[in-house]
């Protein structure tokens, strides 16, 4: 018994439908800019938070009613809530999931123990995808959770937690790619520090290197080819997360010569808790090659952790969108790391949550492929650096000028103007105008 | 008139003195760790917010009582004040300054102008240099006041006001150069956006890059060997600048190949604007060989704009100098880019100021050489880590083990088990019987 | 010449026009609710930023080009900028207008001077309202901009600057009466404290309390009838503001027996400095009679000072106006509190950004409408609390009940359990669905 | 077998000790300005963070060894637990505890089984009260953790769940009279909402106020002569906590006419959180006689959540005694409503966790003696509004003079100019010396 809706798939109704549980934006089949809305935001569900979220919090238990599952640790519960989130996933329409290895199956009394409970629902999933289609977008380990990493897994300050470490991403590698996975994330739940006191931050930094450096070469030796992620956040649960922005991340990657093997998955909440919009963090990490995927939730500007919400606001998609048609995001997905308010704990809210964040971004794909077929804010962009084009600006570019060359040409010209207001008044009006007619 | 305490120098009357205007804690020639106070701390005058400072914010006009100073943009009235600086830094016994181009010398009509107006403020610099010994730690140019750069300098949108930049970063160097000047400094006033929909971030951090580059060019040509530095801001006057934080800035100069020329200009309020602690950032820059300076002040952490207030906290400077005494400061300096409140409109509201923040350096410098002398910390961390010191932590280190290792490593040991407290309240508590006993 | 649209009034070209200086949303004569759009919004352009805002910041002077102004401080200048303000108001079509008494006219020497100069542009603007119609929203004094008040007026530590203060707020609310002001604001903007260490808060409040219980008693004696507002702001430019947030403002008024008197002006972007919502600040107003009018613009969350950026934010105005359909504004307006961009120089910024603003609020004001037309929000709610009409809710709401008689119940009952999720997610998707609609 | 030191209480050794584990400051048969240091402190250990913190977050369970709790929610555990905890009591020295009925007892199968529970382990503090002298600062009732209470206790928007909070206030106050408690305390744990689109504000508040009320005439019903206090919180878990800061909770009492009855417990995490500093909410609460207690804990200001981590700095704690000894403590206490670390997971970090805090309270309570006998702050504040004195300034303040008489009295003065400095930077300087002498 689930308490899902009755119906086998939600229906595509239209915008103008009254169903709050219809989709009126997403449809898998619409074609924009040449490829259908599934090929574009290959929506991905968390298997965390949707399966595993209880509605704890620091203050309070949990809240959820999920009848589906006994709150055993069997792995039977394990095996039948595998099942059931294949159910939620074919209802949703949605083409891939993720996980942790911890989330699907329950940790043992050692880790052979958790490796073979792991395989036995492993068995399950790799069913369910055969049956149902539904693919995995990527798999990564649980280096957080476990009170044996309190102080960090591959940055922690004991030897042995990091070969513990070592190992279980070993085996989250095997399943991965056992399952087509078509990437492999880590999220560094505690390589950070809560005190600088007792933190020798450059050893840290230079096994979280190393560490990093076995996994692709033994993801090389079972003949893995997902692409490597790494997920930004700055901060919770420690007060410093080394991967602490898409700047961090790459300065990192640079300077232990990781470049080549891996790219970041963008969290928005994670985005701002860094004090950067989530459209800033794409087109940074675009720019420079290294984007990956994304992690499609919001935050509360106003709150200072991580709320992960489901994603509702437009401007919010329609940026997140125009970046994302820029630079492509396959193999990456856009996975709802995002979980239900707590208050929100009957299994329909999960619907409800999902349809809205997946409508949200449909509207966003279409908004954002109609700005770029006018090209109404490239085109803009464009004209306005245009004095680079030709004359001085183009020898700039080409590095045929240096500082004598440019004293002796501004001296000559005189004084240097701004041509143009930067027009951001008329450039948001613009934005409106296409979701208004979108 | 200047308003200053009559006196050649405040006296250094020891920790007991009544008198507010005295040092208690700052004797430049007491030897800490084999060197003087006065060869550590490199105390640095700013120009800008002391001489050039009015007290204006965005809601109301300056305040400040200058008598010596005509409120005139004429070179007299520069020169004298240049004059009455140099009787401040040397009452405070300060053996550096630092300033921009247009804080000494007024903007003149065209860039020829103002390039004669500033050579004859440098030449009284360069006069009282030379009376009184005080030196120049950095130079640098203003590019953000002027309107000409609302779109940015070196990441304008417009090539002329580009050049324009380049032909003032050149005479800035050409000035810096004469004048003996130990560093050269970039602060990326408005190298940065106010909003992405305008902005081609690739192509301004490329014309960065190359800026940069023509820098270094003329330095070499010219024999300038001062080292050069840029200093992370995370946002204001823009929105986000692209030198956020130390991260952002390495990842540039590692993108761009410019880590052999430039180091880091770390500043506290910068720091903690981008969710930092400044020891996060001193200790992040000095890791990766890349801690040049600071800019010694402090903001309010419950506020969210740049208040470069002056720096009196304990826990602050001995976080700092924890930091700088284990990696050395040399050429950089302790230069206080901090201004006095609005409020404190009187000429000796400076004296209270600077007093004030050497002397809580001065006794950050001796509690953290004491902790030092102690191995009161750093023993407590390398016992924490000693566990990679041998067997397979040394292992992990000489990079001898791979995933398969590790895994059969933990598969016979069993668990992997945290053995110690982080003890953080401990060592918050060491710090503190530190300070007590200092 | 003022570089506006040759135009007598931007015409309302309906939502698919191409003309981003068009209407989409606004049309003033479309009836919502009753009664026109005109009526629901009353728009204010305040003068402050769009007549003498220059684009300085704490970085760089002065950008904007305004034709108009020769940038002196004489009357005649004062006298030609209100008549270009006119044209412009009219030319936007908006009914009222704000202003500061040292916005229209330039300050004196002394006092005299300077109330001897407000009645000259004061004369003019008089003969502007009567020619055009367009109505003043509110007067009120600067009593922040001018070093005198470097303390703060109402709250400052020197009896003279409070003289003076009361002097000019007089002034104020002769003048606001003459011009048939229909509400009289203070802003405190200095009336707060930079540090407490020299600071005697009670002794401050206590003159503040004093000093508004003087303006209420003035202003019956000369017979103005409008409503008299303060503005909570929690910050900037002083450390703390008293009148940080809704809340604190309500407490000074019961306080001091102000409640009669006083409502509140409410602004977006001092809401979230203070860290809350402005949908909750006005229902926190309203929700006590105390909501009166708003200034409309928007921070940026990811900024920690007031940047007053034009609100475009569908869902701000939205949940504005749903607010305010709810209480009602009037007497109050949606006055722009709003500056365009430093980099937003030109004078045509200044239509994009009113219109931007305008039509964003236009909008709002549909989509709340409809949303209360369906009963879509308050249905929910109501359903929610349904519990407390009767049975045990309603004594309590009826005060029949005691801790006695509700631990009868309970135990008599058994285990309380919530009824219903919160449906947060599902109602975030019905306002998209409204948006989606209108 | 509790792991604790074997002594029978940590011995005063004084500030040179070199013992981590003893009292260099607090010596609490010290009398300072007339009290001895365990009279003015009123030390108190919160029973929820020290016996009941697990070290669990939202992103891994619990990593605390208690070695004598077994775990489990039996009486007899409760019982024992109770018991170690005076024994830690006793050898920390300290003469309050404080507790929610839920950290003491365990949760039954109803209501009735709960307050059985409850009275079973009360007999046992009762016991421990009596044996060890040992007192209870303040009870209180935890109606946030339960998954009852998510949509509120008092603001739920179920009467069931309203009656269930009200019966479980009746047993606390009884529990808490019972104990000779001298306070009882309200935090609202889920009093406030997630989202205004679900919530009727108004309705919750006017709920909560009815509550009060109750409890106010319970506690006179069975004699209770308690202070009463609420707690002041901005967020977390809610979004927003209806008792978001003093202002919000004053504003409140007096709406609800309950300003008798209450006075607030001030926390720095919560002050910090709302954007206050704790001096601003100790000041703000004190001048309106409504400071009633604290829980001294400390944030970490670059983190957005309620971090309660123990206070060490001496600045902190200064501020804290200034207040304090202003407007006294009593009933109140100095209540550690903090956390070790999760890292910190040994029993002895609870030791070095409590000893640093009281040490820094002791030491802050010695400085600001200190400052307060040589008049030091006070004198200067006193001499800054002297204007207020007499003259114009006397006047205002009788009242006797209006606007008019103002404007009379400044046009025949001329200008009004700030007469001094506000000497911010001499101020901060000044407390450093104090420290330094201390």
């Amino acid at each position: 018994m689930t308490g899902f809706p009755d119906i086998n798939k939600i229906a595509y109704e239209g915008p103008q439908s009254d169903n709050p549980l219809a989709f009126r934006w997403y449809n898998e089949d619409e074609v924009v800019e040449g490829k259908t809305m599934k090929e574009h935001l290959r929506f991905t569900v968390c298997y965390w938070h949707t399966f595993r979220g209880t509605g704890g919090d620091p203050f309070g238990g949990g809240t959820m009613q999920r009848p589906w599952d006994d709150g055993s640790e069997s792995i039977e519960n394990a095996c039948n809530r595998a099942k059931v989130a294949f159910e939620f996933f074919e209802k949703l329409g949605v083409p891939y999931y993720a996980f942790h290895d911890r989330d699907v199956a329950p940790e043992g009394a050692t880790l052979s123990e958790s490796n073979a409970n792991l395989d036995k629902v492993v068995d399950v999933l790799d069913a369910e995808q055969q049956r149902s289609g539904v693919k995995l977008l990527w798999g990564t380990a649980n280096m957080f959770s476990n009170p044996r990493f309190m102080h960090g897994a591959a940055t922690t300050c004991n030897a042995d937690v990091y070969a513990y470490a070592a190992a279980q991403v070993k085996k989250a590698l095997e399943v991965t790619h056992r399952l087509g996975g078509e990437n492999y994330v880590f999220w560094g739940g505690r390589e950070g520090y809560q005190n600088l006191y007792n933190t020798d931050m450059k050893r840290e930094l230079d096994h979280l290197g190393a560490f990093f450096h076995m996994a692709v070469d033994y993801a090389k030796e079972i003949g893995f080819k997902g692409q490597f992620l790494i997920e930004p956040k700055p901060k919770e649960p420690t007060k410093h997360q080394y991967d602490s922005d898409a700047a961090a991340c790459l300065n990192f990657l640079r300077a232990y010569d990781l470049m080549d093997h891996f790219k970041l998955n963008i969290e928005t909440n994670h985005a701002t808790l860094a004090g950067h919009t989530m459209m800033h963090e794409l087109e940074y990490a675009g720019m420079q090659g290294a984007l990956g995927s994304i992690d499609a939730n919001t935050g509360d500007l106003l709150l200072g952790w991580d709320t992960d919400q489901f994603p509702t606001d437009y401007y919010l998609t329609t940026q997140t969108m125009l970046v994302l048609l820029k630079y492509g995001l396959t193999p990456g997905g856009v996975n709802f790391d995002a979980k239900v308010k707590r208050e929100s704990f009957e299994p329909i809210d999960l619907f409800h949550a999902h349809i809205g964040g997946m409508d949200a971004f449909a509207r966003g794909l279409k908004v954002a492929a109609a700005i770029r077929a006018d090209n109404a804010i490239d085109g803009f962009v464009a004209d306005r650096y245009s004095s680079f084009d030709s004359g001085i600006g183009a020898k700039i570019e080409s590095g045929s000028v240096n500082l004598k060359d440019l004293e002796a040409y501004i001296l000559d010209k005189g004084e240097a103007v701004p041509n143009a207001s930067g027009r951001q008044e008329m450039l948001e009006n613009i934005v409106n105008r296409y979701l208004d007619r979108t």
